[in-house]
């Protein structure tokens, strides 16, 4: 395999800031060093007032994914999705497996990583989702084996009463489980009921309008499920992940826990601590193209969010990437507008695969927020070491794969759904001018994405990653 | 200058361990790489089954320090507690500098900054402490000379009423000055009120002894001079550091107020995670080896300051080292027991610079409380980035100075007076078996400890650090 | 009626204490007044010395109350239970009526209160429980009745999922109906799968001693519980009443609650504040006379309890009293034995309906915590005004009803079982010497008790209470 | 002495509100009564639709009090101030004394104390304010004889550093003094380095101007003090009193304090409630009308305080008289503008001992936030409690002085500087239409204000008060 050499640039990991050259053998990073002079290698890249960051990990995402009777396919399936992903600077995306109703979840697992397989661009990995204990009574069964073949990570819905939800008991029994096989119980922490409440209020009140979804689901709700599931969590002795945090007020329940000593770990996302309620307050049906569950918050919610990726309560930065279309052909079902004015009828889900990196370092650190390390933690180390990853993934260091980017830190590019490559026919961050952007996208030491936006990477060269224990330090 | 490999170990920084060789040119690391076989340099270490880590930085020591009439440089000085502290695989120190009767302040840094250039055999620092306004009119004057040459920290007494405490507005003073000029305030916070009065219902109970000293500084007093100087400091908008944390609920003041977003970090010392009051409360005058300020206390309060450790609450752990001897010769004044049986008078300081690694390693690491990567932020990432070295000290980069350790994490060691390097006649860590151990230090590149203990490196070959701008993310 | 003047005592209310005569007439207070010999009356008692008190008001009461496919009634019925309870200075019970298998809500309420109401010498009310909808699909009509025909107060379960044990959706639609119909709902909050859990797993352990009841049932399982009732009762913008708390950390939830405008009272009992866990851990079988649920926790446990009581965090002190025998004749069958060693088998309850005001009175005002006008709003005032019942009950006021205790605090009585008027075979405070106890007893003018210990009160004397909205002020 | 019968109103006490008639003879309360036609007395009021409650105590005002060079008696002095608090339903007020320059504290206690006999026609008391020890060396003797003549509380000042300040050094002193004499210190809570710190950087800016003030009196600077104080109270275990919180953050601080055990109680004022920093921000030089320390404070904060009021966190409402008038005749100096644009000239103090009740029984009570008892806890009984008056004041109780209110809860009053009988030529409240005023006010049995809002009552027939220890529970 060809080696290459990139040099004159900064390396940025989640602790320091140094120049140095990084030569790249085998596909992972062989050396990094300074006056090497004498280091030669098939390719040399000129990096000179560049970032040499790892590749981002985005552990959050859903792609051609089954929601409410279609899929996300239709707008994003594993191809387009890792494509996108790949020029946003993501070099990991781990997805997530629900049972299918005729299926155990374990063949769901197994036919859901052989479809990605064939096509992903990038490496990937998939949480499991343990399905509610009727759904399927053997489920325990299937987490065992779940575990073994790499799925180290479960996700357990606290929301969606009647479909998805589990209740306190089916939690602990799936925490219990999760510690004994060195699994990380990942919650989407909404208490359902609440929300199911809240909507009924609202649909007798004729508030069906897309807008009120934001209204149906509380901060309380929220911060309520985070509190909860950090009780059961230590009453269990289990880490625990919570997925995309969006209210500062949960975000305050994270970081109370952990300064009691709690492990717990939040994950936000760009959409929470970039576009407010506010921007869709008044766009009638197409507010439907900002709804996702937890919902997109008030502007004065982002101040909370913000300190608590500075302060170091929260850890990660996901997409949630679950995309759907505004608008589609005539012969396909309509998506996001399937059922206007009423919210209750709105996929969830919102799309961001690509643009996470540029979003997340404009408004964080070109902003003056934190700094180049704390991003790369956010993006890429942390998920690296929580999905059992590290550092293999998420590091710039030797013998780790080389999954780099370089990254401009003073582009100037305009983000759009027109000059992305995700599939949906809108994006949040439209007109959004940002500053830092990733010119060279290599995975495994293969160059995806050249300075000129060229891509060059076959469907299917993604590898599915056999993931190991969190690493919780 | 020659080159040096240092082959086959795990390199550890504070965000990940990785098997690599470590190539030292001109003093400092010139390249990491693996399968390095072409490499050649003209030493090779084996460091196949240790730890390769970025050396110690003690921030806050006290060689041949003035305290109350005598110094304690007769016990350590700057020669032999720097060889002490390379010993231990401490390669940089952080020493006080206190205005003198006589002198300007700046005046007594210059001197004392080459009283140490001199003598010491690793790399130093000096932190300036601001004196009352009485004692030096015109000290902003100094302060600012400081800043410029290298003392980018600075350092107020909230206790010690009379000598060294400065009010309030001296410290809003001070903190306004340490914002303009890039500067990292520091502060002993210990409400120096409240402990003098709480001394005098002492004394005037007759309640003397050596053990009062601890009931004398009370929990509440430190955590109130916490509170207070994190109040001060966010209202002037400028960092805060705070020395020697001992007291569970001053840490606690310091996790809730970085919860909320302040820009405050916490040191503790060995001394205060390792030893316990009830270790001495029952010595008689023998106590006095145990005293310092702020005291040791209950072991009830160690789990608390753990956890502030394990949390990221606190963020350093260096010694305080002050060392005074139980025992003098005949010809000397006495020490810690010039005057038995009367807390007030014993002289506040106990010894550490050499131990502190082998301590944290032993009573965090092999406990299990943290990973080393963790370790090395404390010990030396940290305090390299908040006292303005960093990169150049704190990591295992590729640039940085060749200040490293040969760590053996499976070493057996037993610590004790007589096999340290300290001159003190006690230690307070006597008889603890530990199971890490540095086995090779290296200061630029330079091996001054080797496998057999044999120390190479002339008394003036320590360099004095001209520092930078604190660097807090 | 006959009108009796009460003379030179000290009257005690929830905000003062004055020396005050106090004229009885037609069963109600007619007068307060000083120099009043120009009063007159039929009786003319002597309280020289003496405490007037509101008579107490038990708030939580099991009377032959149907646990686990027997009744209480084996101890203590209606007739028994409301005797005892006068001795003890208590005039009012709130008892509680849970749904019968065969039978509606509301047929077993009226069927309850009218068997009370035969049995009764003091006047009581009956709090309603909530089932889970699928015992009673229709039972929010009966909720709304119930509310119309005094039970303006609802107890919902958190605990005991799979009899009583009611989910988050059926919480705040009960609320809400509460709200509604200005009903205070009342939660018996502990998490109920968490027990279930960790019963579960002592079982599975052989861990089935009576003692690790305590285990099963622990404080974080009670704390999260709080936490969620006050969130899903904010969320709806109830009220709320937290019965029986036992652990000081689900008190500190009650307190940072209220301190945040939560509109949340608890109560707790006096065998949480004056039993512990050490007092019944070594007894081996015979610890199932401690067994209650929640249960007696650790003594370390009670000062955090007193604490919340000390500052106004917690509101009332009931008894929970539900009483059964430790040993029955032959042709009984047995109930706290009836299954020794296991302690899932073992009724849950303990007595105490007589010793309330007696045990509260030593640990609480004799000790110094509090003073007389706490203690008679924590029995009596309070649970008046938040009942439904005040100012008729709960004050000694013009207008108010003449349930009155001549309180003499210089008694000197020794608590025993066989002192007492419960019929349970063992009483919990066995030898505990008390300083305060109520000489005579006035139940609407009657006085029931006299100084002689003599009872003067017909069965079914005592009334239904047909209450009104709760008075939360 | 006459005898008065108050007949067909309701009573209203801090724990309850009955209809009862209330009899009066010898100026205190004889009798409370219903169906009272057998009663007889000189006066019979009909009090039917009316509220009667205890006389309002405001303790915190400053009547002809030297502030900055002048006093404040050039707007009221001891006789107009009572005559307008009588007025205003207050028949107890509690003033400070301020050592004089060339007079010891005692002797100025003394002096002020019969200036304030001669001319006050209500009841009156007095606080002593603890001096920096440099003004009186021998203050503490002074102390203690005062606490024996009836002045049962300190004020000591944590801002104006330099006049009226004193450290930590001497507030433990004088808190020890205070515990052993059975005398309730009480704090201006703000830090007054912060202060001057501020207001010296506003000074440097050129930002003098009269709203600035509020800019120099911060939030943290005021809760800073708070919080000291009560770690210093706390830590010599004396209850404390904290004057004037105006800032919601320093209510929190006693909410957290309270909540944790800590003996703290908090007094805020109408001002603070119920105006605003928008109120006068944009007044120019009128501004001054407004100034008062700690500061009149954003909109924002309202809302927090008044939770604290209804929480409980806080204890009383007082007013912190201190009249200046805007403009003054051309032969007598000004006042509020006497250096217009400059804000550190401007006397600080605003009136209102004549609007508290109205103004808070509008927005307290008429607003829903609270009832009609917890309004006089707030106004008077807790007052009365906390400064050793109680039951003599702060109740409608047998024995009790008979300081009364006919109250009429459904009056239609405009509030104005013209309609009122304090003598500052501006009102903070012009043009507040309230629907609760006293419509007859009772001092010690006598009407001193009649329904057509007559006046009777001579100079000097209030009494002043050698007030007990506090009443803590």
């Amino acid at each position: 395999m060809a080696s290459t050499l990139i040099r004159g640039g900064t390396v940025v990991n989640a602790d320091a800031a140094v120049r140095a050259d990084v030569l790249i053998r085998d596909g992972v990073v062989a050396a990094l060093g300074a006056g090497t002079d004498d280091w030669s290698a098939d390719h040399v890249v000129d990096a000179e007032g560049m970032l040499v960051m790892p590749g981002g990990i985005d552990a959050h995402t859903h792609l051609e994914y089954p929601v409410d009777g279609f899929t996300t396919r239709t707008a994003d399936d594993f191809h387009s999705g890792t494509v996108a992903a790949a020029h946003g600077g993501t070099t990991t995306v781990l997805d997530f497996v629900k049972k299918e109703p005729e299926r155990s979840l374990l063949d769901t697992y197994r036919s859901r990583r052989d479809v990605a397989a064939a096509k992903s661009v990038i490496d990937f990995g998939l949480h499991a989702i343990v399905p509610p204990r009727e759904q399927q009574p053997d489920v325990l069964d299937d987490l065992r084996k779940l575990a073994g073949e790499g799925a180290t990570s479960w996700k357990f819905f606290m929301a969606y009463p009647g479909t998805q939800m589990v209740d306190d008991g089916e939690l602990l029994e799936g925490f219990e489980l999760a510690l004994e096989h060195g699994v990380l119980p990942m919650v989407h922490a909404e208490n359902g009921h609440m929300i199911a409440r809240e909507t009924q209020r609202l649909l007798a009140d004729g508030r069906t309008a897309e807008v009120f979804h934001a209204t149906a689901h509380g901060h309380d709700a929220e911060a309520e499920a985070v509190h909860r599931a950090v009780v059961l969590a230590e009453s269990v002795g289990t880490p625990l992940y919570v997925v995309h945090v969006s209210s500062a007020a949960a975000a305050e329940e994270i970081s109370r826990a952990r300064a009691a000593g709690a492990r717990v770990w939040g994950e936000t996302c760009p959409q929470y601590l970039a576009v407010a309620y506010e921007d869709y307050a008044d766009l009638g049906e197409k507010a439907a193209a900002y709804l996702c569950s937890p919902p997109i918050r008030e502007r004065g919610n982002q101040e909370g969010l913000w300190r608590s990726l500075v302060t170091g309560a929260m850890s990660t930065v996901a997409t949630d990437h679950a995309g759907f279309c505004l608008h589609q052909p005539e012969d396909l079902p309509p998506q996001k507008l399937r059922s206007p004015g009423y919210f209750p009828k709105v996929p969830n889900g919102v799309p961001g695969i690509e643009d996470r990196l540029m979003v997340l370092w404009e408004t964080g650190v070109a902003s003056g927020r934190f700094d180049a390390c704390r991003f790369v933690d956010l993006v890429s180390t942390r998920p690296a070491k929580l999905f059992g990853m590290f550092p293999h993934k998420g590091a710039v260091a030797v013998g780790a794969d080389a999954d780099l980017l370089v990254w401009d830190p003073a582009a100037d590019h305009v983000i759009s759904a027109a000059g992305s490559h995700m599939r949906t026919d809108y994006n949040l961050y439209e007109g959004m001018r940002v500053t830092g952007r990733p010119v060279r996208v290599f995975s495994r030491g293969e160059q995806l994405v050249g300075p000129d936006g060229s891509f060059d990477g076959a469907a299917g060269r993604g590898r599915f990653l056999t993931r190991g224990k969190p690493q919780l330090h």
